[in-house]
């Protein structure tokens, strides 16, 4: 009887799964085939298949079968597995019975409406033209948050969307570790007297043997072309519509292929997890991925700690010689690597170097944060912007395009999305640091071009679990400790203490 | 109230035509970008999208909506456009409401084991292996055909599905005239003096530049890219997902420019017909085409009577010549036109010339359709075939791989559907004649390059009416006659008498 419950519970979330797989297909193929004229029926393709999918989530005939299996989950009386798939599923209906019908409408069509007018504010470099919307935004948010319930303050509601069981407690005292070592850090990096020139990355790359570049670097790292693909798209993502169908897309700049390699490399790391969440998980969340924190330690390990390390491009950077020998043939590899990480404070955050992307982020969550708490006013963001961004960087914001107007983020209505990004640096540092100790000779075998024994340990500790632990419990369990700023800071310190001749 | 009622009804069929939308996107991306560990998922998300259509197809709501409608269609109540909505949503909703749930599984799972059964039974020339598979579908499309209903033959029932009004004592009248016509024409083309040395044809032409070519063909017919897509893909086919979005595939062989340019040129015609059917009918019978013979006449005008014709040439050669000068630059215009018109006897029927390929339909048509009445038996098919081919082509076949067994079609149940390809080529004919009464200075315009006026013509005439008209109507109302084999018998005629220098 028990069984046969659980049977019917997974068929119908395995039915909602597969439209769900329809909408990421439609979405990718929007984003990377679609012709131009095609984007009003397609919105309409996909805003039906999404309302399909809403009515299963939330019929009458799901929600009984979810309250039964809830009593068995209250009562103990399912295994670890049958536990997560009712506790995630429980978490995500339940957060959507709370909002009204009319409230997911309006927040949906003033999302909409404000992205168009956040991107015609960024442009005119007009924040008041966007100020009415955001101010919209952040009552919706606000209303949300009630809606939803929260302990402490109404951004966890916010948060937890993106970071489930994460407190903004726990943020706010980890991110203020990390300030206070950031800034005097950056104004440390700024005396140095080493003088990086990272202009020996600008060139002249042909899109063609970019791609092909990349490519092989994808491969090299363990991306399985078997289940993926790699293309071309005007903003870089990856979407997984199952583990055996994972596409990745880049963006290119013809003067420079660093650009494209990192942003592969980034994406790479993405797809890397979602290729390694099991298969027989698909449909429950034992096929899903923990959270945007933990999946952005996955881009971020690859990215970064390896993608920007000396023992990654000891094997990568005589093949990127031999492919681009007029660019790179003449320039030392010790050069090269410094180019590659230069630090330098700078207004915009997807350009930004591994030092300072933080305070970025910082910046932002504080805003976002205050925003939804009440505490400062929409009105006041450039200003507050502004300041604390002279503050943390010590440089002055020109315009607010090049400032409160850049991100997409909260045009969106995303809010409580930005710290995910610095969480995923701190999480990667710490599964780092686990995996040199787990992994013989880890490092060694990197520079050998073997990434393999590293993939094997993020699929056997991280990948295979689903959405089995949280965030906090994955990272205790893998790392022995509870997350901590220590491990990036450490990091980062060394690193580019090296580079830069610190002492 | 009607209004009301008309009204609810579009909106399910609107509902529903965004599900048939969201599987063509589906299917397109699994030929031409899933990667191969995808298939399997995928099958299961198509097929559950399919299910949804077909439920809510099958729905009492929507029943009770149809028979609501259809009461009043019978009482004459309707408008034009909405007569025509009932009518074919009538005709589509009995057929599927006649089949029961069984026999579409049974049939489904049965063509599906079959294919793979055909594909291993070609590759080993053994059609013993084929047989049961092949006598289950011909058994099961005996029952569809009973289960339908038909007056006449039961191959009327299955030929309902592809050229819906079209009656099987209606094309063996047409293609035994034409039958009459061919073997002694093809007979005497044989016996001509004239020598076609059509290996000028054959070179080395890189992908890239024969996609390029292919694009600027397509388009320069009236392809609107901005609406559409060319890519490349295992088998050529054309989509629309609606008109603002059609995709069209081809496939390139190195050795072979015109094979690709055929075959572009060919879904090309196919494509603009679904660019050309308004969007404002989309989701209806309106937005649909007519049938798979009047799909098959664009193709088939574009890609034969234009696209082997004098004229047509004359515009794209000199740009052939440029874009390929070590290959054709020397090469006489009226060598080139020979060659894309060599009319030859040969086993397979997709690589037939414009003369012989009718042939290969009639035969097929005629095995079928005694397969279907029960005049002849499945086991005696290899030796029928023969024996027809002999005395149709002259040629005897070496291999039931290269005789009965060179088609997809039987073993994947499509029975009915093959005529309409010859019908593409009447009807394609029949226009083509009205267009050149209709249009001033048709053919000096397109040998300048102006191929507009052709298009325009099509689109007035044929693609913006939807489904209003059947074909039958529709060949009335625009040509004044009905389907004829004589307006194609005159232009294979005089064509090719010149070609060939006959008497």
């Amino acid at each position: 009887m028990k069984q046969s419950l659980m049977e019917k519970f997974k068929k119908e979330l395995l039915e909602i799964s597969y439209l769900g797989s329809a909408v990421a297909v439609l979405h990718w193929d929007q984003e990377v085939n679609m012709p131009e004229k095609g984007n009003d029926l397609r919105a309409k393709i996909i805003g039906n298949l999404v309302g399909e999918l809403h009515d299963k989530f939330t019929s009458s005939n799901f929600e009984k079968l979810l309250l039964e299996l809830n009593k068995k989950f209250d009562a103990g009386k399912l295994n670890d597995e049958d536990s997560c798939i009712v506790r995630e599923t429980w978490r995500e209906f339940s957060r959507e019975k709370k909002l009204p019908l009319n409230f997911v409408k309006d927040l949906a069509e003033t999302t909409s409406k404000a992205q168009m007018i956040w991107s015609q504010a960024r442009v005119k470099n007009d924040f008041k033209l966007f100020l009415p919307e955001l101010k919209k935004i952040v009552e919706l948010k606000r209303k949300e948050a009630k809606l939803i319930g929260y302990k402490g303050s109404p951004y966890n509601a916010l948060l937890d969307t993106y970071e489930p069981y994460m407190g903004v407690e726990e943020i706010e005292m980890i991110f203020s570790e990390l300030k206070d070592f950031l800034i005097p850090f950056l104004a440390k990096i700024k005396k140095s007297k080493v003088k990086i020139n990272s202009s020996i990355l600008k060139g002249n790359f042909p899109i063609e043997k970019q791609i092909e570049f990349n490519k092989s670097v994808a491969g090299k790292l363990g991306f399985d072309f078997g289940s993926g693909r790699l293309d071309k798209s005007t903003h870089p993502f990856s979407i997984g519509f199952n583990p055996q169908d994972v596409r990745i897309t880049t963006r290119y700049k013809k003067d420079d292929l660093l650009y494209s390699v990192n942003s592969t490399i980034h994406e790479t790391g993405h797809a890397l997890y979602e290729q390694g969440i099991p298969t027989e998980g698909f449909g429950t969340p034992l096929g899903e991925s923990i959270s945007l924190g933990i999946h952005e330690s996955q881009s971020r390990m690859w990215e970064n700690i390896l993608g920007k390390s000396e023992i990654f491009w000891q094997y990568f950077y005589p093949k990127l010689q031999k492919e681009f020998p007029g660019q790179f043939g003449k320039i030392k590899f010790e050069h090269f690597y410094q180019a590659i990480n230069t630090v330098k404070s700078s207004l915009i955050r997807t350009e930004a170097d591994e030092v300072t992307y933080n305070l970025h982020i910082i910046l932002r969550f504080e805003i976002e944060k205050d925003l939804i708490e009440g505490s400062i006013a929409v009105e006041d963001l450039p200003q507050i912007w502004n300041d604390k961004f002279r503050e943390y960087f010590g440089i002055k914001v020109p315009s607010d395009a090049m400032g409160a107007l850049q991100d997409v983020h909260w045009s969106g209505g995303m809010i409580g999305y930005f710290p995910t990004y610095t969480l995923g640096n701190l999480y990667s540092a710490q599964f780092y640091e686990t995996a040199k100790r787990d992994i013989l000779n880890l490092e060694k075998e990197i520079k050998k071009g073997h990434f393999e024994h590293l993939l094997n340990w993020l699929r056997k500790n991280i990948h295979i679990h689903g959405k089995l632990f949280s965030a906090e419990e994955l990272v205790e369990k893998v790392t022995g400790e509870k997350l901590t700023s220590k491990y990036f800071i450490d990091y980062l310190e060394k690193k580019y203490s090296e580079i830069y001749k610190l002492k």
